[in-house]
């Protein structure tokens, strides 16, 4: 994997870029639909790379569990198993031992925790998942990391730390020895700039294809999140592509884009669809909503995706209120082809070094119906 | 609307058709997949099309409860509402009636009822059903009917069968006044021979441009069913279309189809779609089943649809243990490509007089693995 910077910004950290995957381009900066249990829910593989989709997230943790990476390998791994023919980013499981795990242990030498599908007792160690996403056939590997919620004490975050930067070295040697694809760095450190800027610098020591952000959106304020972003991002090598784990709200990514960041992944477009909530240029709108009922125009009148081009507001209320599954698979049809737009603008803007004065009119634009 | 009987099959009453309406041909005989609450669970009508339906069926009873008629009237119709351009038949929902909603009450005049969503009280008369489906746009409308379960007495029967037909006399007037799309007669009558045979002959007096056979698939044997369908067929004219409602299970529709039986429309296919049940030439298999966990093979190898294409069953089953959309979705788009493949063998057949023997094959071979 080669990544190629296309266009510095003068004046900061942002920047649009190419991934060269054995599996075909990224353009970035770009969003990562997830798809955790081997499919981006509702949607086939060929409506994710419609909506703009390049690659998309897929989650160590709970294909481990279910179906379990022997079924997936012998299905040809991931690509094969879900049909998906593009770059697959695999996140090790880490967030997911700390958020979803029953009975979590943290030693040393890896993690025991329950199933939380049946209660079954089961360890990760960086080895082992390294192992997994081998298996899984993952064209990005993530190490096993130590994750922290906010609020914590500052011991805990120095904890973290040094324990997933132990764990990013036997990651780092096992997958020399025996990984596919490209292992990337994550970075913990919490939201002290000091602390996280001591994380990637350390972790960029260790010299990865590269370089995650881990711990953010998990409640803190969004001064908070970009000041750690910042902190972090002057650390890491600007010839390595860097990645905020979880980040997909509309105005932290574009903040995030404008301080560096070239990846994201986060699960609220496709969850929140699933509620009837529909992103849109001018805000969020829930289009459950009884004002809804009779109105004719297009889901985002500013959208030509599939679904805006096709059904109305009262049609997508209606399935909504019948319960009908093909509101949320139209729901989060468009709300792909809505990030998928917001990231081919955003690399326009960049690529014509005009993004913070393009990213501020979006913004705007995007607080106007809150 | 025209029919047009292009093939008669010699010594029995089977035969191929042709419906000719404003929305398009339609080759009978041919299986229209249920679209309830104006959408097939699941699916785009653009995928509903793929799958070889060439028309589908809503329903005025859910359709008229929720969004309501004049919703779907300001839309300009139920084609325009959801976005189906093919043609589309409209049950009464004088099943529903009988079937889903609360505290019915019939009288001569028509039937109070309350609704199953609210609780709150409406009446269908004859007219008024006419007229919801004139809002909706129907291709075909359906008069408002009297169903009965089984078993029940014989005096119901007779009973339920007068009055469909005094309630048949004014809808046909209603609809002559102010109707849309063409009206078909509903013949009732339940399972002795004599008085179906009875409401065919008394129903086709009426000269309706098709007739239905309502009152079937509610628990009775096939043999019983069998004859009371012949006993109908019998007295009605062989120019105009035959509908069997709610029948759609393949030994039932094959036989049917061998009596003379040219509309089919049955919730069966994606219903038990969503719970896992694959429909294959070898008969039903739940692809749920723990012995498919690893089975890299087609859903159904006989199969050429999308989705036996592009998938195995090992992921299919993954999808249902995952509680994930895309598995319904997925078998919901096999279950109605089997259909649509199914009638299209049924019509080849039929135009080269050798359904009897196909129709033999075809059963011998779904039996196989029940």
């Amino acid at each position: 994997m080669d990544f190629e910077v296309v266009r510095q910004a003068p004046g900061s950290a942002a920047r649009a870029g190419r991934l060269h995957t054995s599996r075909g381009e990224v353009e970035t900066p770009a969003f990562m639909p997830v798809g955790t249990n081997a499919t981006v829910k509702a949607l086939t593989p060929d409506e994710v790379a419609e909506t703009g989709a390049q690659m998309i997230l897929a989650n160590a943790f709970h294909l481990y569990l279910r179906p379990g990476p022997e079924i997936i390998a012998r299905a040809g791994g991931l690509h094969a198993f879900m049909g998906w023919t593009g770059p697959i980013l695999t996140d090790s499981g880490g967030y997911q031992v700390y958020s979803l795990a029953k009975m979590r242990i943290v030693d040393d030498e890896g993690v025991s925790f329950r199933s939380p599908i049946d209660g079954s007792p089961h360890r990760f160690t960086p080895e082992g998942v390294v192992d997994i996403q081998r298996q899984l056939g993952s064209d990005i590997v993530m190490p096993l990391d130590v994750c922290m919620g906010y609020p914590h004490g500052p011991g805990e975050d120095r904890a973290a730390m040094e324990q997933t930067l132990r764990w990013a070295v036997r990651s780092r040697e096992h997958h020399a020895r025996s990984g596919t694809g490209v292992l990337f760095g994550i970075v913990q450190g919490g939201f002290d700039p000091a602390l996280r800027a001591e994380a990637a610098r350390r972790t960029a020591a260790l010299e990865f294809q590269g370089y995650a952000l881990g711990g953010f959106s998990v409640g803190e304020p969004r001064e908070v999140m970009m000041e750690a972003i910042e902190a972090a991002v002057t650390e890491l090598p600007p010839a390595r592509p860097r990645y905020v784990m979880g980040l997909g709200d509309t105005p932290n990514l574009l903040e995030a884009v404008a301080r560096g960041i070239d990846l994201f992944d986060c699960a609220l477009p496709t969850r929140v669809a699933r509620t009837g909530v529909l992103l849109t240029r001018s805000g969020r709108i829930n289009v459950r909503n009884a004002r809804f009922r009779g109105d004719l125009s297009p889901p985002d009148p500013d959208c030509a995706c599939r679904v805006c081009a096709r059904t109305t507001r009262a049609y997508l209320r209606h399935l909504f209120a019948a319960d009908e599954m093909l509101g949320p698979r139209l729901a989060t049809y468009h709300n792909l082809a809505f990030m998928g737009n917001l990231l081919r603008e955003a690399r326009s803007a960049l690529r014509e070094d005009r993004y913070e004065h393009w990213m501020r009119g979006a913004l705007a634009r995007y607080a106007s119906q809150w």
